[in-house]
């Protein structure tokens, strides 16, 4: 029986960018499990590699072990029910390859999973971990934030992420343009692989976006401007990228 | 003329949740410019020399100089007209307090403002720092994310602060009522002095609260449970630590 799980926000890559508490768990961790993505995303696994590297070096003896990450139904891109489940099926996978895994350490082991931005936005790593529990616990959860993609978006572009007395809205590209209104305040968007507030420009042309990808790494791009004006830009160069890079990473912020 | 201004997002206190770029960041600044609110939020200021203590230590000489915050007019609780337009005297009054320090500061000197959480979100720090490029500048500004208090309350509850393909909608105490929907997902509220989720107990009972006060601090206290069950309870244990404490800070999630 493994003793603890250490769940550790990493933030976006940079070493800069963790928090002396997620680099004091780092160093507690006996085993990593890291989702393999395949090749597009080995760069992915690369960089975290290298931060334990930086922060645990031979200060604690630790193991990596990549996890092939199971494929996701085509489903996923349908109704937002199919979605649901899709997702649901696809985490109930990774669990049985993750407990498979666990059931074999050392007892009173301590795992760790890195999680890119903070472990609270948008990643299943604790819905995951949860499942684990059932499966292969009792253990102990440890959590670490870690910052997230649009708080360096905020602050690269030097701006707050709300106006003065109104909201943030944090969402997917897939909801963006069903639930967009100016009403929901500054809307930020992540996972959206299309650019879909493209499809805002016609009824919300003087949007403001503030747009970022591979933030906090050496790759990292900028743009803002008034939507309808640098739209067809920043899709071209979002294309232009995913091509150089084999993958993209970005998030942006619509103000009204 | 000052070089340049360092925006620090220092978390919540502890300095485990300061990141390793933040804390670089502390040791380049000459002045920290620090607001003063007076004595009841002075073990606030007190948490500020402490980070700078163990971060800067001796390794660079820095001075503190606390500037008396400008009264709020009582016009800032009425409607949101007049709630916005209290905010901006208040930030010009603000901001000609700073200037006046900044403009006696010696040339090239790098002033640091240092802020709670992630000047992201709800804070007032980088449009008085665009207001002073304007009266005293030019000059830099590197800005610095820090974990914010909703980040570590997902942490502490050790749960993501969306479900699986939702929304997650950062809202106010005083818009969480007129605004509220469980179709923006799931909600957090920040600067909230009165708990106003309990006006929508009656129409939402089955809400789950996610509550924490003091997160980060020697004084950090959770609560969750259905809304309508624990209520009760967390108004009178707010109560009870604001007396105890002389200031309270808190934040939650309603998760539908």
């Amino acid at each position: 029986m493994i003793s603890t799980v250490q769940v550790i926000g990493i933030g976006t890559g940079d070493p800069g960018l963790v928090t002396y508490e997620a680099a004091a768990a780092l160093r507690e961790v006996d085993v990593f499990l890291v989702a393999d993505k395949g090749d597009a995303k080995a760069d992915l696994v690369e960089a975290r590699r290298a931060l334990c590297e930086h922060f645990i070096g031979d200060s604690h003896p630790y193991r990596f072990i990549e996890v092939p990450d199971p494929k996701r139904g085509p489903d996923a891109e349908r109704d937002s029910t199919a979605y649901g489940a899709g997702v649901r099926d696809w985490h109930a996978a990774r669990v049985a390859a993750y407990a498979a895994i666990i059931d074999q350490l050392p007892e009173g082991s301590t795992v760790g999973f890195l999680v890119w931005g903070d472990p609270a936005f948008y990643d299943s790593t604790l819905r995951i971990v949860d499942a684990l529990r059932e499966t292969s616990g009792p253990f102990e959860v440890r959590v670490h934030p870690g910052i997230s993609a649009p708080q360096l978006l905020a602050a690269r572009h030097a701006i707050p992420l709300n106006r003065i007395g109104t909201s943030i809205h944090v969402t997917t590209g897939r909801r963006l343009v069903q639930e967009y209104s100016p009403d929901l305040g500054d809307v930020v968007v992540m996972l959206d692989g299309h650019l879909a507030c493209r499809d805002l420009v016609d009824q919300h042309p003087d949007l403001t976006i503030y747009w970022g990808a591979y933030l906090g790494g050496p790759a990292e791009v900028l743009r803002s401007g008034r939507l309808a004006e640098v739209i067809d830009e920043l899709v071209a160069l979002r294309a232009e990228l995913r091509e150089q890079h084999g993958w993209v990473m970005d998030t942006y912020l619509l103000r009204p």
